[in-house]
């Protein structure tokens, strides 16, 4: 009858949980208003139910590289919903980019498209663009809004191309419908932000003239956080982070690396062909005025929350200054 | 070198369209910021690249029936997109709602899907859902989005998905995926209304559950007009629109119509099935508050804005209170 | 009884009709939200009931010059009036600036007041300003006014003296209660737009001690477009435009003309009387950031509209940098 | 040296000022932020510049009647500027309702206007409108908008044509161009109050069609302030106020009076002619919701200043409620 | 090297932390934007720098008791502010409603005031009302300002007083300075919570001729929630909860209870004097709106955050309508 | 019966007192909008109910120097606070800052705190800051708040911990618990006042790690003038103002002087110990933007009224320029 009966194990329990919410507390307090735009690949999404017969294909431009040393099986991942939701409950506002290079390729074979290649690379002829806008607006994007909604959380599916917000250019003709950002016009993604929803963003874009282009998620990713003045961008990939001597026996992890690091990357040929548009992106987004990146493995659950309320420091983080 | 010069011929033609434009003046003021909500039916759009081979497919319930004399062959309308962006530049809020059933039979086709039958109605499984998506998110919408944006105003691609505003139920487990609207939040909606967008809706629903489920264009549209409070609702078909004694050879096309007279055709059993639900959800929206709505032929050029600037009567006007 | 019926005759019409709002439609997206300040002279407005037994007298700096060749009889101009609601109806800003030369001098007339002179000059005196306020405030602004209102929009009288909102200087006391614009504070102007109304500004404008003096209308016009941030300024008056070699046989309209060039003509005293208060106040405005002027011949019906919505090119435009 | 130095007279002095303020203390905060309607009459502006000759002349419906026993010569009257500048200081809500039936006499007959009558009243034919304007909207609004500017708030002189803002009803067409105030849309006024502003009201009114027409000046002050929802109704007329058995030897001012008994007065026919209009306006805009209706000798110095920050007790107060 | 290597020991706590977040997501969700009433004794604080010899005193009407079965020493819990603190960051509005009975004899000890008395209770006189600002608003009050800024969120003391916003009457006059809520004005708390702080209130009010009295903090605490439209009203005490047949064998802890058994208890005299005021001013709370109420035992570390984020059903919850 | 019987002595003595409410409208429209700094001292509250026996103490660093050669008793000053409650009725937006010199003290005294002294000067250790948290907190803040209450307008205590709103350091640890304004953060003042209330505060301040100081309260005025952008700071003392040649025959009160001055002043050490403070306050309020500072004597009736509102011309302003 007395207040210690009641101290017994179940509410021991609680305690133990009601502690761990106070450990997050500084962290919801830095980051409450905080915006955050993470970019989200297709892989983990791959698992479809028009892809049942087989393992997730690699997503363009991010595994079919020797990047990728182990070999996780890609599959649903609730965890990043939900993840996403707690961001959101607790005053983050979150912009999600997304891709869908497994889709694509999915869809594209389904419905017996022959394949162009100029150079080596696949051309996106007009046939192959009506089956990228299946995909990432039929499939991918859908199937992203659906899983924050689910997850408690109010998602609102956008294209580039809506309200012409994302202007591309095409940026090699004979490559066909794919294009590379000129400029991000944020207005529309900061009333959603301000009215308390979370855009989730398919990669069409628009040229000047009002054709529709595809364009690197990567690479929408980083325009996005500049225009929005990010305060974080997120990278979830499938690898671990950066490394050091990517390759040789003395291969390590960089858990912080500054911006002047990355550029002498790309300039020494240091990054395997995946890699490139994320970094490049990073580093833009930086010189940009973001003020920081993330690459994180979104094999890891809880990725996100790892890296946003914990100092467990997994991935890296790239800063604007060279770290020491 | 004196003014009469300037008065040539030039000069007439253009204050001939001066004076036009003087003439549509007391209509731009009676719409100016009201709100209209437009159903666009699928088949003008079912001319797509991947719809190359063979004419438009009629809508579901919406030609395969006999209430359709005429076999206009649908085609792309751009007039459609650009009557919507004038519109928009005189100040009227406009959404558009729109189904896609050619486009979604086309792709199930060419994807292979087979279809399975209750009581004689084809079944929205998980697959034939798939293929929804992508025929309505990932063909229908984004051209129509891309087709207003070429005109000139800002278009914005949105589900009933998106922040879950359009809640459904699924009215007929044996049937599938697909729904009865149950209510609609407005909010999202009127918000980009309130910014200037014009929101182009899919009608991809989402249970209370968080499933997604396909519901009627016809139903959803008629809903959202109830919801946003529109001031009217416009349904873009391919006849000319109701019909006195249809099929017989008293056949009279009716220019204005009460509530009251829709439910009388519904319960006598008067309607050819394509017509039952757009009269459904217009006797629904009509009880609901909204103050007009009007069935046009789609496939007359600038049907929209013959009705809503000139009083040149065509189609068929339904009022709350019987007409005389 | 098919939709082939309904196209007949009335139909084509109509659908003529429409295409010329269609064509409108750029110039529409191009102007709206953009802010126009329109100088209307009072030659238009002459005939009124106080003045049914001559014809209009010229206005005070406009019509006694050797620039006015043609003797066209002026005369009341609703076409003006519902061109500026049109306007209003697709979203511009538009301030009415009106002067009011020959209603003034009639009505000192038949109040029989003796007019003073200096240098030859008229003298304002104290009854002849109160004759300029019966005349601004009393006649011309109220039936502009009226006539807006009549063509369905929001007009509203103000003067210049409301809420201080134009101070002027006596630039010469011997010349009486005239002025010169010192600054305007467009706070109040900004508001009615804001709220969609129309302000009519007559020229009355308050010293900084209190006293009312009139100034010269296109003065006033220039000055309010510089101080709104305008987009346009328009100078509706009865000749044709600014002509190269005026009063020579190669006398020829200037279409387009720099600001460079309008100095140039005032430093060669190139210009006739009249012109002159114009000329200044398009170089003081064009100098204080307005991007364009435009001098029109207000007796051409519709004049402004054909230059907002057409580029039928009458008239002559001013632009910052001389013209090539 | 000390601080009882300076308790000097003229500290001593300044500190009886400070005591007076301190006593408005509770008046300001008691009407801080309320809406007060003032009219005020044409007699008190008479001696304007062109009208030197003689006294003034009686407003209509004001002072040709018994019921002014007095012989007050108007004249200027700065105290009601400045009054009026006090309120707008302390955070009171103004409007000014301003008549001008003298000015509108003098300059007919200046005009030399001839007078048609209809059942012994006179007609306001067109070329009397006309006078009618210039003399509301040209010689009393702007008087009185310099007055008060010149007392250090911002005044703004309307008319009840703007924005068609008060729409009146012709009730006899014999009667030419006069009206019965139909309704009052109040936005306009509204925002001007919301904005800081004194709006001056000349009662110059539209009808429905578009047509000027002039309407009595009591009436529109009592229609602004029902349409306002104003909490205060003041008429400033010329006699001390309501009497009891007026113009018998037992004459009393009523210094609180109900509403039924001014319902009275008009059944029984005890008020003289000039009366009716404010009393009956009065009547209607207690029913109608406004608190508090007051009748004050405009003669008197500060009369409005005395009624607000003092309860010295002039004039008669009218209330809903019978007084007992 | 791989991912695999990160899925250390630490990773693993990490993740748990992660989930337990996960957990709390949806009462996150549930409680974001919703306003909480908290009312924190005096007990707790007990522990001041003035107060180190001994320990705490009851608080008036809440100890001294036979309802307090157990004797568990009060002292510092910054666990309670914490808790404020994360309530704050995931969007909750909190307002804190604090007494200070012990603090307030204490000083009134320290300063050797003599306490008269009334029909056995102490009677609040001047300088004992002296004494009871001291400790509430200069000891307690400060005291839960800090703790909460502490834990990261901006709190502001406010008191009853300010603004007048807690009007009280003097019930009984031979009691001194204490009184009665009449009613509460919650203006300046909802500007506080809209702009993001946390209300921590003293309970010293005004009554409507401006003297301050002290007013039972369970009252306060219940009028406020009830003003501010709470969503929820919790009492921390030192008690478990309700008990059904207290003080016999068969004594219950009552987990979920209506309000209807609430009113039975008093009218039955079940309740222990202390108890009256928490749950007369639950009924009163809940009558006028409020949908729950709860008795919290504040001993229990954590207790609010138990009870928003966990179903761990700790202390009574007291409903609207009679729990079946 | 006649107007002229009311123009009485009673209506005389009304229309005094209004011309002193027209004199006082030009400063009114002066300050209305405008923000206003008071630091007002603990003196003149000093006899308070527990303050019965003796006479006022003198507050820390103001009056125990040669520089108040006046023994004027303090006393209650309601005057004040009605001058206070006038400035906010017309529109000026008002903070009070108040010390407690005399009250601390007393309560030190009652409590018997012992006080330990370093250097000389007393130390604030946690016991001293205990009873200077109840003597600010817990007498003058809420004495100060009712007062102006009483007066009519809507004060609210407030502390510079209250939302970490002002920052200290800890200057010099051997002295305790007192520190230096590091920086002041406006927005809850601001709020404040935007929502027409009257901040009164208390100078407890906030360490950057959460430790309640107390601050020099004439520093704290200084430096949240210069935070607020306020017009205008004012130091109410006791006594006439600054001084030429203090303490000599030639003794001259300066009525207006340079911060150059105040400057010099300082660095020839001109000043008693009590007016050092303050003048170094008022040097970095100037310093930081603050256009215009005041040392006025608070014995005197009105004093800020006089100064504000007429050009009585006492204490002495500084001024960011040297006087000439």
């Amino acid at each position: 009858m007395t207040a210690e009966v009641l101290v017994n194990d179940r509410l021991k329990l609680a305690q133990d949980k009601a502690r761990v919410l106070q450990e997050a507390l500084p962290w919801m307090t830095r980051w409450a208003g905080q915006t955050l735009v993470v970019k989200y690949g297709g892989n983990a999404l791959a698992r479809t139910p028009l892809d049942r017969s087989e393992g997730g294909r690699p997503e363009d431009g991010e595994t079919n590289t020797a990047l990728t040393p182990t070999d996780t099986g890609p599959g649903e991942d609730p965890s990043f919903a939900r993840d996403i939701a707690l961001l959101h409950s607790v005053g983050v506002r979150v912009v999600v980019v997304h891709g869908g290079g497994p889709q694509i390729s999915q869809l594209a074979d389904r419905l017996g498209l022959e394949t162009a290649f100029v150079d080596g690379r696949r051309v996106t002829d007009a046939p192959t663009l009506q089956a990228v806008q299946m995909a990432l607006l039929g499939q991918v994007n859908p199937m992203l809004v659906r899983m924050i909604s689910d997850a408690g959380a109010p998602a609102v599916g956008v294209a580039g191309t809506d309200s012409s917000q994302v202007i591309a250019v095409q940026h090699d003709p004979r490559m066909g419908f794919v294009g590379r950002v000129d400029h991000v016009d944020p207005q529309l993604l900061d009333q959603m932000l301000d009215s308390g929803r979370i855009p989730v963003m398919a990669t069409l874009c628009s040229t000047a003239d009002g054709q529709t282009v595809n364009v690197n998620a990567d690479e929408v990713a980083g325009a996005v956080a500049q225009a929005l003045g990010a305060d974080k961008l997120i990278y979830l990939t499938n690898v671990a982070g950066l490394y050091e001597n990517f390759g040789t026996p003395d291969s390590t992890l960089l858990s912080e690396v500054g911006v002047g690091r990355l550029r002498q990357m790309i300039a020494d040929d240091e990054l395997v062909t995946g890699m490139i548009p994320k970094v490049a992106s990073i580093v833009a987004a930086l010189d940009g005025g973001v003020p920081q990146a993330h690459l994180l493995d979104g094999r890891i659950e809880h990725a996100i929350l790892l890296e946003i309320f914990t100092d467990s420091g997994i991935g890296t983080m790239i800063l604007p200054e060279p770290a020491p």
